[in-house]
């Protein structure tokens, strides 16, 4: 029964960025080098990014993923492995 | 030709925060309701964790995960989103 719309879920945050950046589906399918806008459309609508696939297309868009302790004793950056 | 350890990824993040606030597989596995140990331990062995379970993970291990601008001017939490 949850508001699908309220939680910061890989690809609402995707989407956001994408706005902020004004960057279009194609651009960002193309810069990821997928077949066509409809493959990125796709995961996007799915939402079932792998933390992998997800860290590549925040780091496409110029971004971090970052795993921080609450108490700020621990920060570590998500890397991106290819061929995963 | 990439070494395998040397990229943070999700399963290196996981195993080095148990490490680091001594927690066993176990009692990770325990406190996320999965069936056994091995459970846990198959999908860092496997790495491929959705970014939902990945979030899901960090947050049991009292981490936030956060998707942050490259210059800080955005910096987005990353939500665990149940049912998925």
């Amino acid at each position: 029964m949850e508001d699908k719309e309220t939680k910061n879920t890989g690809a609402s945050i995707i989407r956001s960025l994408m706005k902020t950046k004004n960057i279009s589906m194609k651009q960002l399918a193309d810069e990821l080098g997928y077949k066509s806008a409809q493959v990125l459309a796709n995961k996007l609508y799915r939402d079932t990014l792998s933390l992998n696939e997800y860290v590549r297309i925040a780091n496409v868009l110029n971004c971090d993923v970052k795993t921080i302790a609450k108490d700020g004793s621990i920060e570590i950056l998500n890397q991106y492995k290819e061929n995963k």
